[in-house]
């Protein structure tokens, strides 16, 4: 009797485990919403069941851009509950032999995706709990396999859907895939010698300005106060975009109109800008992982 | 007693039947999303009931384009559950005679918008089970009557809403009509002898490229294989924008940088565009009901 | 007993009092919808109870305008159910001495928001019942104490929700505040003599249109009909920008391509247009709580 109510218990218990997902299903695309494809992904989820709540991290993702697709993802993933199952579709090489596959995080999120640079960040921030590969045989809209596939819709969001409302357990999804993602080479933020290097990560758009990946903790390292002069080298590839010295300052104002300072951003990571002025439009400095910085003091 | 639990039964299919609606809302427009219109039509919907569940298609529609508001619909409508309310306000006529309708398709969804056009695509591919005319006397949002009306939030979400939640079945909407919509007239895909004539539906806005309402299998009725020359000419109403040769290419790379080819788009339908260019700019052509093209083998 | 019995149901009552927020959360802010921003505030919305029901009235309000963030607001407002709490992050003073509040409104609905002005037409159309200091010690997600705080993530969408969803009530947000809110100075519209001044309220966007607050009740007290002529000043701060001559219309066509016309718009408000063309592209008139207008009959 104790041993049925033991293996009844542990029963429940995996079956919690099992059905983690809290009915949450985020999407993620370079789609734009100005045509319907967004609003067909949502219908063919809501469709799984309507008991699922939906929601969106962003469809402006630059067209094709991978590497966005992953600074966005890994921008707000831990600020969604665990068990939450996100959709993002930025998918340069469909109908090639990229992987779809859905990466479960060891902090417990679920994202499905192709495999294609997307995992980069959030794959070595929240780790790797396990990675499937979508079984197309069986999750793919009723229908579809008669003609041309919009895999964001007949795979992606209904799978991701079927994961979030539990009518398929993650291992449902398909057959397991080494702990491992495809990822796009970048900068890591890190100190050489007297130097640090880091990645141009994004740019505030709306302003100009230039985001690396360089965090104040590792900044510090430099030794810099506020006023204090360091000397900055922006490439792209192999090429060098931009050189000059500027202050770390700690408010725009503290330069002149249209001249260089380097700041602690929003996510407290090392930032560049122009005060009064776009430092991406005047040097023609971008964001992406083929773009660095390398940064001293003077 | 028997008849008793008969007549019973009956009213329980009745009431079934009459709240076939999914409590999903579907929302369309051309106001943008910059001013609260979109938000005072979902806050009348919620306010209900709010076990409603509100999404988008798009409101980037060109301002009063039904054209557009007709593709769009279409383009969507079948991957949503039976059961869905779309509402669509695109209004160029707002004030005018045009009809306030609730059309009821053959696959079980409701569209509530007015009748000007909007319908065109969706009643010819999903059927008209019913049409009904909107009576505001009553399906109109309590103290909206005393002053000016916004019809889409007003009279549009409210009876939406009201017809999604079952507050009201579908013959409370108002008055039967008779089972036919406003058509805009435009181009049906079709061959005539050796050529094939179809109407340019849409731009696919990122690139430029041109998209018709051509299929795949009425195409293959030329004959032509990737590679083989055809000539094509545009139109807009009775005047010739464009006419030229190109190929029918499986690959934009396969013709040289600005090159024009033809081949089908993700919707299996016959597009053009210029290998890195934007066809649609470079020679001034656009889409819509009174654009279309000719096309045949070389 | 039935002393006890009266307690209980004065609990009951008290109860539903104070937990008469009906789990909507609406949000509004300047940060666009190309990056996170948006979507953390949801996940950490979500994440205080998966019962909240989230919308946006938009997140297109031009930066730092708290005008145009107390614009939006007061146009909707009114139209979402009794104890919906909204969100508004327009906050150019993150980081100084502003409050970050709550105020309920005498029609029963909640704004959480920084005291920047954002408040101004709300607070006058609505009536203030309470406002509150958000209590940071306690109305702060955890662990965001600890580094740099996206105050519209961590305080603002985490309160809202709290107080959304009945995990705490309003008077556990914080300390009362005086019922006044920081207002931004405007021309409020009325008659003055035989004119009559309002403030351009904002802009038709789409169009160039001009819009004021000046309602059609106080523009009849200048007893103008279709047709009759008067005459228009504009002013930034204390400079004129524009002044003319135009006709009271009721079509755009009444006037010749590009003349100007007043009208009355939507809302029911005096407007300002040129007939197929931008009056504030042509005249470099914009809108805002110092943009004002002194109209007369000629």
């Amino acid at each position: 009797m104790k041993k049925k109510v033991f293996v009844y218990l542990v029963g429940c218990l995996l079956a919690i485990s099992s059905t983690a997902q809290n009915k949450i299903v985020v999407f993620q695309s370079d789609f734009g919403l100005k045509d319907g494809a967004v609003s067909a992904m949502k219908g063919v989820a809501i469709g799984v069941s309507n008991e699922l709540k939906l929601f969106d991290l962003t469809h402006e993702i630059p067209a094709y851009n991978t590497w966005e697709a992953a600074y966005r993802l890994e921008q707000t993933i831990s600020y969604w509950p665990e068990g939450t199952v996100f959709v993002s579709v930025v998918d340069p090489g469909v109908g090639t032999a990229r992987k779809s596959v859905v990466l479960k995080t060891k902090t417990g999120q679920f994202i499905v995706t192709p495999d294609n640079g997307t995992l980069t960040l959030v794959a070595a921030s929240q780790g790797i709990a396990e990675m499937r590969e979508i079984d197309e045989a069986v999750n793919r809209r009723k229908g579809s396999e008669k003609s041309y596939t919009f895999h964001g819709r007949d795979v992606y969001a209904f799978t991701a859907a079927r994961l979030a409302a539990g009518a398929i357990s993650f291992e449902q999804v398909g057959k397991l895939l080494p702990a491992e993602v495809v990822n796009i080479p970048f900068q890591e933020a890190k100190l050489e010698g007297k130097k640090i290097r880091g990645t141009i990560a994004i740019l505030d758009i709306q302003y100009g300005n230039v985001w690396t990946n360089i965090s104040s903790e590792l900044f510090k390292s430099l030794g810099l106060k506020p006023g204090d002069k360091m000397h900055v080298r922006m490439y792209h590839q192999q090429k060098k975009i931009y050189e000059s010295d500027m202050p770390f300052a700690e408010t725009f104002g503290s330069v002149p109109k249209g001249k260089p300072l380097a700041y602690l951003n929003s996510l407290l990571q090392v930032s560049f800008a122009l005060n009064q002025a776009s430092f991406s439009a005047v040097h023609h400095v971008y964001s992406g992982n083929d773009w660095w910085v390398e940064i001293e003091k003077r």
